[in-house]
């Protein structure tokens, strides 16, 4: 018997070696790792230390027959194994080798043998017989301190809000007809607004505390209890109101924006038409202003020239309508102008003919509907004239001559709603995450003969790898889009078209995966999830419109990589396109130049696990697709084909970049917050995923990295192992990870996840 | 003028040309194309040949001055060009030089150059200033052609059947309540089997013809009337009447068959069980024999032993329960048994509860429901006999000795289900791209300031690249399915183990196909498409849940992994294990011999659209993975870790396989089909559809095959550049291919869609 032939310091080594050998944890700077801690072992003699050298050499690993020497000497101790200690395997190391006068502290070598390999009991659940004594998850890390750091500095108001969410108003059912759903979600949005969270991002002076960042966190946090209320929320307060705020003056201020807060009067957002989708700038809506009456005159000339999709326009007294303003026969562009709709009985207003959108995928809580203006006149007082009036005289002045200057800045205070619609969609996610994984946790599946129970879905590697990298991404995207968030409020930035970029690029990317996220929880929860009392169900039909409204992804992602285009053409503005693409080029072979074989085959922990590597990859991703778009389209441009065309032929190009920024803005955004954590054990774990998120976003692109060159064949596959290893590392504590996002308990009420 | 300059032969080729510089068209096998059809245009003198050919130097391109020149020239003309025309450019040519003598035929060259460079009006479209005008789409194909080719033998049937389906009571409409959409179902399931659809895979003795070939395609065109209807007429018909007619013996078919095929009895398959999803081996439901009483008592142990998900539970009178079989005490394995759950009067029988599983994310016309057994009694001839029987002396008897085999014969049986799933899955692929497309090609969207009309959606890139490699596999997949299907039917094969892995596979790849491309389509039609008038949503509720019932596809995937191990280790069978994987390893090693340079980076469009390229590729592929995934199981084994667990190690790596097998699959037999086609324009299309399947799909999995150095770099971006082409090319005709689906107008009632 193994027992027989070697001393206790061997012994204890023993599970480690196995694990490491029959698992293949091993890469040179493992080795290194084991080896270092066998060297400072006191216990070990001299001679004990050759022997387990001797088992380290990869190039002469343990034969066959040894390993399952090791293995039975593990099965035959009937030792059990408990997963919930802080160090299980140094434990149960300790235990095996235990006698009654041995002491009871940890070895040192072999707990940092286990923290530094990252063996987790995924690693050896599999390949033990013995016994392994259950826990769900570890304790190690604290979901409320997670929680904490994600909150910030507001979390007094958040704490605030989502115990106000226990109110039995906003109490889950299942909704089918839209007309009752409406109304309670009407009941919902009023409540919010009696309590001051509507008004929130208004000024002092009406109701509110200027706050946008707690007005977003109430957006996100809403989806917790329904979509339909987030998005009728947004478009009262966020939308109708902001356009209020943001396009009006005092007038308009004094006027409707405490009534609005306090949602006595409700209104909404009409700027979509049937005709024109994306295309705001191209609206046929017309708004003529007419000297004789001192009046405008808001009309619909065609049949699809009707606003779409209008949230609120059946419950709404008055909307913002987007229409071509025309001052003295001239179009002076897009203007928003609050039309009534509706009076005091509710009754239309003549000349306006308003149409229930009726049933859609999701969020049929939300009365959407078109809406028709046939000459219907408004006081000339009623255009928000913030960026464009018509004065005394009847003539048409702006600060902003260049008319599509005053247009983008009119739509860039709108961006707001663009970051909100991202952050709903991450609390999507999330909630659609915790009840996968707590469902998970409990629903066992298969076993084999040996085994009494069946194991636990979590516990298979290819659900590991469905779920946690959505995780990481979760957590590093709510960062981002507080920082961006925090950003857009800055005052004291005025030029905000950069911000705008970032938005764009993000509010596509993020929506896109939140949607991709809510699927793969689905399917993950099996027939259960697609049962609506699950909610899964409603986070699929209700964020899936999220990647079209507020700008369609793939519009807004073009958007983002013509701003990106422009920024570096400003930035070398007076050096020229030419110069721009010489820099560019010059950039790009520096960092060719470290494309040595040394680098592109680097695979070891240190490497892969290394922030500046995954910076460098991404940066390197940007700046290379950037290169080559403008390089394509000055070609196009040089051969004669105009610019409108040539954007045209390189559009899947400027799709791929507009991603490719968006993840390497957020990443950075995310390490950046990460050294901003105090708690040395937590920031840790958000390092870690971080370094998940980034090899996650790396492997999705590796065909892309491997065409460049950048990263070699080997090194791709350690990528993508890396990535399923990571996933197993984070097991023990995913539940503490998920309850980290901070649901409210009160709104997690899927059976499932109870 | 360059009109003064040139000869009207060279003037001739200056559209060409403009194209092909401009849009970066050539590549070495093209200028061949090119440089072959100059040599042999007899209309060109030598010195027009040699001005030609110097433009045709990709060492020494065209000045962009020249290309401007071109283009001045192009422009300046004013003449049309007729994307309806069969060779537009080579018209446009013409009419360029035309003068009054000039005669009519078209040039054969350029005609030649034409088709042979695939150029298409996307090609030019976006260079030329001039006036295009605009036809939707090309004529060329002929649907109803393509249709035929699709329906194959069963024409007649299928067409019967389409008609039928414009009956009124099949009228889509929006329904809500479920009570009122699960009566209308049932309804529409009654009409059918009034009709005789039911009971069409039945023997003719009761009712039916026999041919599961024509249910299938029933089932599949049920789905364009609505999903509730599909799955319901398929557990009614295809899994009570299935297990009657394929677990049960005479006596079974004659009480029951001719009745459920007219849906006198309505029955219901009462397999899953809540905690026991995909582990029908493990199910705690129990069938134990009285022989005193010589009765079966069902009953349900536990609470979550229920049977769970149970469609047609609220409307059946009969169920067919799967139960663990005790006779004597002793276990024989899972058996399925008839049980009577109401009776006459619709009441529940004694011991039978069941309960409504309530809205679902779709399918709310089925009513799924729970089950629960407490100690029921029915008599020993209700058990399904065919393969396990208990005899007069109340013995159990059974062919099969081995348990696990018998198991296996039972479930064998149930796979038209499966298949059936997967050609259902089609059918919403199907339905909501020639929405997606019908919608693409209306709607018009921004444009420049020259043109007057926006861009039709359709002309897009990024929109074609992401609809249209769907379109080609949705060709593939029915192709591959209806084949599946034949062989499935096929009773001189006895042994349907390979078919039963093929379906697993095919089933799991083609449902998830079938999810991504109807959200695609989703947000291909932005806010239209989440409109439940527009029918997109709806087939994304319905089809979601294809990807868990009748199998979830991660364990399907696994499974077929498992089958085509065990069909390599079966082939090998006398040599042993060991010798399978010196096999495998000398196959792979013979291609990993033809990966010289040359082939790694030959990019040629001969090459590339070769389908033996796409054969080998995916051959290496599935060969690769089959050989690495046996190489890693078989050490994990030698290290001492059991089977079971050492399989949960690769998990990942089964799912790939899986994956890569079902794509071989279908490709192959996509291929195959394309030879028996007898029309050759129509084959041609069919070749280039199959082409575009098989690059989109080498591309998809590019980061393998650049890992493996399978694929350079440049051939991997060539492959890309290619599918985006095929998309482009495939553009003008992209009407008449969702047409050719052949879903009847009376189905496609979505408004966007008309």
């Amino acid at each position: 018997m193994i027992k027989n032939i070697y001393a206790t310091g061997i012994l204890q080594y023993i599970p480690f070696l196995y694990v490491i050998w029959s698992d293949d944890l091993l890469t040179v700077s493992e080795v290194e790792v084991v080896t270092k801690a066998i060297e400072q072992d006191d216990e070990l003699t001299k001679k004990d230390k050759i022997v387990l050298m001797d088992w380290l050499n990869q190039k002469k690993p343990p034969t066959n027959s040894e390993l399952k020497l090791w293995k039975q000497f593990i099965s035959s101790s009937k030792i059990k194994l408990i997963e919930s200690e802080t160090y299980p395997l140094t434990s149960f190391c300790q235990k095996l080798v235990a006698s009654p006068t041995s002491k009871s502290t940890l070895n040192e070598s072999l707990k940092h043998i286990e923290i530094n390999l990252g063996i987790q009991p995924n690693h050896y659940n599999h390949l033990f017989d013995v016994e392994v004594v259950h826990e769900k998850t570890s304790h190690y890390y604290d979901s409320k301190e997670i929680d904490a750091i994600l909150k910030g500095k507001h979390h007094k108001e958040i704490d605030a809000f989502r115990k106000c969410l226990s109110d039995s108003i906003f109490k889950w059912d299942i909704q089918r007809d839209k007309k009752k759903f409406r109304e309670k979600v009407l009941n919902q949005v009023k409540f919010l607004a009696e309590k001051g969270y509507g008004a929130m991002a208004y000024p002092k002076e009406y109701g509110g505390t200027g706050n946008m960042d707690v007005y977003a966190s109430i957006f996100e946090n809403l989806i917790y209890v329904d979509g339909s209320l987030t998005v009728k929320f947004g478009v009262q307060f966020g939308l109708f109101g902001g356009s209020v705020q943001k396009l009006g003056t005092k007038k308009h201020h004094d006027k409707y924006l405490s009534d609005t807060g306090k949602a006595t009067l409700l209104g909404c957002f009409a700027m979509t038409e049937t005709g024109h989708g994306s295309n705001v700038k191209g609206i046929k809506t017309t708004a003529t202003y007419n000297k004789k009456t001192d009046t405008i005159t808001i009309h619909t000339p065609g049949k699809n020239d009707n606003k779409e999709y209008i949230g609120n326009a059946l419950h709404s007294t008055m909307a913002t309508v987007f229409a071509q303003l025309i001052v003295d026969g001239k179009n002076e562009g897009v203007h928003a102008i609050l039309v009534p709709i509706r009076d005091e009985n509710h009754q239309l207003m003549k000349g306006v003919t308003i149409e229930d959108n009726g049933y859609k995928l999701g969020l049929n809580g939300v009365d959407n509907g078109k809406i028709w203006f046939n000459q219907v006149q408004v006081p000339r007082a009623h255009l928000l004239n913030k960026y464009g009036d018509i004065k005394n005289d009847g003539s048409y002045h702006s600060e902003i001559k260049n008319p599509n200057k005053r247009f983008f800045t009119m739509l860039g205070t709108l961006v707001g709603g663009r970051i909100c619609v991202a952050k709903g969609a991450i609390s999507g996610s999330k909630m659609s995450l915790a009840i996968a994984i707590k469902h998970a946790l409990k629903r066992r599946q298969f076993n084999d003969s040996v085994k009494i129970q069946e194991d636990l879905l979590m516990d298979y590697p290819s659900h590991q790898l469905r779920l946690t990298p959505a995780i990481a991404s979760s957590y590093v995207y709510h960062v981002t889009m507080d920082h961006i968030m925090k950003l857009y409020g800055d005052e004291t930035i005025t030029d905000k078209r950069k911000i705008e970029t970032q938005a764009a690029g993000l509010k596509a990317v993020i929506t896109n995966f939140a949607n991709e996220t809510i699927q793969e929880c689905r399917e993950a929860c099996g027939g259960k999830g697609y049962l609506i009392e699950n909610r899964i169900a409603n986070l699929k039909g209700d964020v899936d419109i999220f990647t079209t409204f507020e700008g369609d992804n793939t519009v807004l992602l073009q958007l983002a990589a013509k701003g990106i285009l422009s920024e570096f053409k400003s930035e070398f503005n007076s050096a020229g396109f030419l110069s721009v693409l010489r820099v560019l080029g010059t950039q790009l072979s520096d960092k060719i130049d470290t494309f040595n074989p040394m680098y592109t085959h680097k695979v070891d922990k240190e490497h892969l696990y290394n922030p500046n590597f995954h910076r460098h990859a991404f940066s390197y991703r940007t700046r290379r697709l950037t290169y080559t778009l403008a390089m394509r389209i000055r070609a196009y441009i040089k051969k004669g084909v105009p610019a409108y065309q040539a954007f045209l032929k390189v559009q899947t190009h400027l799709l791929a970049l507009g991603k490719a920024y968006s993840i390497e803005l957020a990443h950075e955004t995310f390490i950046n917050f990460t050294e901003t954590i105090s708690d040395e054990k937590h920031k840790l774990l958000f390092q870690k995923l971080g370094t998940l998120y980034a090899l996650h976003e790396i492997r999705n692109d590796a065909q892309w990295y491997l065409e460049q060159g950048y990263i070699g064949g080997t090194k791709s596959k350690a990528i993508r192992q890396r990535v399923e290893r990571l996933c197993t590392e984070l097991r023990p504590h995913i539940e503490v990870l998920v309850d980290g996002f901070g649901i409210p308990e009160h709104c997690l009420t899927a059976p499932i996840a109870n």
